[in-house]
């Protein structure tokens, strides 16, 4: 059975070339892998106004509980320049013991070492006592709006009920057994328009700055921290990741000017009590007027990011204890329990039943040349065989 | 004969749609007021690699001194959107006795009136015992490359000699008489952009964010004045006109960031050690490191724009007086002798002959809605004729 060898499962899986919104075939592979072992197959088109269709699967063996549920992506982020590469990024070489290929490790790897494990516990054991699926979406890396969140409500409206979950994301930082997500930050996005009066930058009694009263609002966003982390996250942070005016007059001084930030955010905050928060900054530096004495108020709007993603937190000591335990029997190491790096479909998922995350080392996801050690997928199909037996051991037991 | 109307004149000219560095008409509008008052007058076109043509125009009456010049530009700044004028900004409809029209204060209307005080001079006097001369450019509001400064040049070198100048400039805040222009401080422009280092808003410490740099670079050019003001000038003012980043991508820190600045300065300065100013403080604040603790110092280049604005003041009691007793005689108000303001063309003239600036009431100028009352059309008419009785009459006796 050829899905039991994980290096055979990436490769087929990164000759797709199913950058967002893609399939490129990817999700075919996937099912083609997957049918053989006993796993129902349902392919799901996502649709939405504005938005590139998306494919997704759903695949379960078993019908009954306990329910263990894999979540993950096949699709991923543009090459790049491909000269810039190495080997070329669909073609999934094999070099010094290291694969190559977007998708390698984000996520693609992941993907490959469960199916390889899954089939390695069948070969084994037979089919799970209780359910294994697969919840695959072709729209992690781009907008997410046809991907997880939609694939869940679709299954739990036909009735599908989940245990536990693992998703398949890179979560360490150098080594295999390095680091498990047991939470992500929350993620805040907002824009500030200040509005000040065009005039001539010989006469500024007669105009107003727009770009003082601008930076005197993203100094009060910037200056002090929000917090200084708590027991599972590291500090609240926030970036202005834009300014603009768009003033090509440097003779003018321009009627508006704005800024877009981001802030990851930790349990401190509800996104709630955190915009609540920045608000309150931005009126209070609003008040103190322009840099320049006699000033009105700073006049400014704010527009903030649909959908903010919500911290959280997971609290199930079986679950990240199967999966500490089998990191710690394949590697050596005891895994750190972690809530830093991006958002992931974790967000979503932990709405559904609890959740972690463990893959392979994230080091060169989104780089050109991105690349997994092919011992390393041998190590983590390993731990996700060990983290199976655990889980399911302990769920019948309980 | 109709150039004695200054309303009709400006109702003429604010028609020609001449936004720099189109003659839109207005050129030849002037001409056709010119001649038949028997000014001969050339046309002339200046070019130069990497700006548009421009037609600038001179016209001389008489061949003897003394030789008065009238300066001024055609020329105006687009209307922006024209749709937020209460009246089309090239119809130059009369309303409430106001006259509405892009350039009807700066500085069309200006031109408008020296014509028909000239034409009433001559309608009264006959041809000036001396020479009264238009110097009027097409690049005033532009990049003023192919304007003023080469028409000054070519009409050098023809061998023209001025005994002095008026620049129609509007030099009133409030009402007409107010003031008087005899100097103008000078104008610096540079942009400075910061270089950082790309990366995913989640992992801020794999990035450099340059928007914090460049908020401390900034703030060092904005926070302290850079001096109190002299006798004869205000204090320098520097502002920054515009910071662009142009990332759509509010996950992403981005890898630059730019901000552009205008400093107009006075006589405490020349622009090379207002230069090596700007520099201490930008190598100061950048040394500090970015706001956030243990960065290296802030990475950033400046370039300065082509061309500063010297800065200059007028001394030539003569001229100075003729024009302030013209005013004082029709107004009541004994004018301010001021320097504060933008830079204007007297930037060049003031090589050349001693230069003093007088127009209407600048409020308006640039902005939409830009208007002058039909009333101070007159006044500024009768300004003009008395400061022209005034100056020949004195040069004629010195």
């Amino acid at each position: 059975m050829s899905a039991t060898n994980p290096v055979n499962n990436l490769q087929a899986l990164i000759r797709c070339p199913s950058v967002t919104p893609a399939e490129g075939g990817a999700l075919s592979v996937l099912e083609a892998m997957l049918a053989p072992l006993g796993f129902k197959v349902e392919r799901v088109v996502a649709r939405a106004e504005g938005t590139p269709d998306v494919e997704n699967l759903y695949a379960r063996i078993g019908s009954g509980g306990p329910h263990l549920m894999f979540a993950g992506h096949t699709d991923v982020v543009p090459p790049g320049n491909e000269a810039d590469w190495s080997h070329p990024p669909f073609a999934a070489e094999i070099s010094d013991g290291m694969l190559f290929g977007r998708g390698a490790v984000d996520m693609k790897g992941g993907i490959a070492c469960f199916v390889a494990a899954v089939a390695r516990h069948i070969e084994k054991h037979g089919a799970p006592e209780g359910s294994i699926s697969f919840l695959i979406t072709g729209d992690e890396e781009g907008p997410a709006i046809n991907g997880t969140d939609k694939l869940l409500q679709w299954a739990a409206e036909k009735g599908e009920k989940w245990d536990a979950c693992l998703v398949g994301e890179p979560t360490n930082p150098d080594v295999l057994g390095d680091m498990i997500k047991i939470g992500r930050r929350g993620s805040l996005s907002g824009r500030i328009t200040v509005q000040g009066v065009q005039g001539h930058s010989a006469y500024p009694h007669l105009a107003d700055n727009p770009i003082r009263g601008l930076l005197q609002l993203t100094h009060a966003l910037m200056d002090e921290p929000f917090d200084h982390g708590t027991t599972n996250f590291p500090p609240s942070n926030l970036e202005v990741t834009t300014i603009d005016t768009g003033n090509p007059a440097v003779n003018v001084i321009p009627a508006k000017a704005t800024a877009a930030f981001n802030i990851r955010f930790n349990d401190t905050w509800t996104a709630d009590s955190l915009q609540s928060e920045i608000i309150r900054r931005l009126e209070a530096a609003a008040a103190e007027g322009s840099l320049r004495p006699g000033r009105d108020p700073v006049r400014y709007e704010i527009v903030w990011n649909e959908r903010p993603s919500h911290v959280f937190l997971t609290r199930n000591d079986a679950l990240i204890e199967s999966l500490s335990l089998a990191v710690e029997k394949i590697t050596g190491r005891r895994p750190a329990l972690s809530t830093t790096g991006g958002t992931s479909d974790a967000r979503f998922i932990k709405d559904y039943c609890p959740v972690v995350e463990f893959g392979l080392v994230g080091q060169t996801m989104h780089m050109v040349d991105e690349r997994v050690s092919v011992e390393d997928l041998e190590t983590l199909t390993n731990i996700y065989g060990s983290f199976i037996a655990n889980w399911f051991a302990h769920a019948r037991s309980a």
